[in-house]
């Protein structure tokens, strides 16, 4: 439904695949496999390792920015060395859930698709239209809005319901519908009893964690998606953190997926 | 009204000061005084001359980390030697707005105050509760959620009303009155008509922006605040782009404060 670059390239992906799984890359010194060195180094070879592996059998790629922040500006080099390994065709979707005052977001942009060359991002609606405008000024960008996340705390606010009958989440989805540049998509999580519901409101993608870990699954989660726009299914911790040796790493991933989509 | 080391620095500066204006980091090449090289290392100059010249006479500082990543990793690194320069005693606000679920918001934690040492960050309440305790959990620290901000899109979501006749941002300062572990407080733009009602709302400090550039005034800003906890008010561009030469820049960050509160 988008006519976008990287919507475009999403749906390549997708038909290809025949899947519409994405990884994310939530790096964890604790928890990565006994062979690799628990170290920045090692934390490195880790994510190398998966990245050669996956790269073709997986839709995008989504880095979660603040797993690598932990390890300070080692671990933003990091970031940058795995946004090089990653092949141009491959959507970098880096979720940061930014939004601030317009000059503000304006920098958070700049950072995001100029210094690190994303290809789409997360953003926070909670201050309105002015936090996210710089960000739809990249027109050949995607920017997920978060809807209603995969969390426990979606019930404190996202799913309030306001004084217009409407709940807070769809609110953000139809203001987000008319502010769309061809390029806006949500964050509803996988976890939600609202899903199916909420596919009615937008014809726009949707970028869906808490599939695996969480514990939302992947038919749930893809279910009507395909008569409403595409579906980016998100699985970190399951894929991550589920094998012990990069041997055949390939065909471990490949493994991981196909368990997943049955 | 909290017992929390970064509560009672920023009382005591407030009286040694007789004023509670925070200064406002947020670095731009494109505004810095022509005196200064429009390169990162003159950012630097520029920045460590801000310092210098303002820490006998601000309450606390706010760096915004956006205006920082939005130079890659050597504004990180700015920051960082920025961190190093402002004295123990005057608290280190970082404005940095994160939120995620659970074991993201712990890695966003980790950067904010360990790696960068943090006194105090901001943080956006949109995903609930599990999205802010593990800030929270950081009892000898400040941690500014997000209620009304002063930008125009705070019209958007934060204060639409609810189907229990509160607003958005009374809901947020409900809730975390609730989840308050004595070291909570909240950002309210000074540009909102709201300001005053929202102060009885709530007994933690507040975190002002919007005075000076934004239209906001530091006497309705600090209205009755007295009695209702600790105001922060936070002046940037307003004190950082309005002068020509370092020279006495002591004695202009004098001036220019009491010309705001006058």
């Amino acid at each position: 439904v988008l006519n976008n670059p990287v919507y475009a390239s999403l749906k390549k992906n997708i038909d290809k695949q025949g899947h519409c799984i994405c990884l994310g890359l939530d790096p964890d010194l604790e928890k990565i496999p006994s062979y690799y060195e628990k170290t920045i180094k090692g934390l490195e070879a880790f994510l190398l390792d998966v990245i050669a592996a996956s790269k073709d059998h997986v839709i995008a790629y989504k880095p979660n920015i603040s797993f690598f922040e932990a390890y300070g500006i080692d671990g933003l080099r990091l970031l940058e060395k795995c946004r090089k390994k990653i092949p141009s065709d491959i959507p970098f979707i880096l979720d940061a859930k930014r939004g601030d005052i317009g000059n503000t977001a304006a920098k958070q942009a700049t950072y995001l698709f100029d210094y690190f060359g994303a290809d789409a991002v997360t953003v926070n609606p909670y201050m309105g239209y002015d936090s996210i405008a710089p960000f739809l000024n990249y027109e050949d960008k995607l920017i997920f809005v978060l809807a209603l996340t995969s969390n426990p705390g979606a019930k404190d606010f996202e799913s309030l319901r306001l004084e217009s009958g409407k709940r807070l989440f769809e609110e953000v989805i139809e203001k987000t519908n008319t502010w769309a540049k061809n390029n806006v998509g949500f964050v509803v999580g996988a976890t939600q009893a609202y899903l199916e519901h909420v596919r009615a409101l937008t014809p726009y993608p949707f970028l869906i964690p808490g599939v695996g870990h969480q514990g939302g699954s992947y038919a749930d989660a893809k279910k009507g998606r395909d008569t409403h726009g595409v579906a980016i299914i998100n699985v970190s911790r399951a894929f991550l953190y589920s094998w012990e040796s990069p041997k055949d790493l390939d065909l471990t991933i490949k493994h991981l997926i196909k368990s997943m989509l049955s």
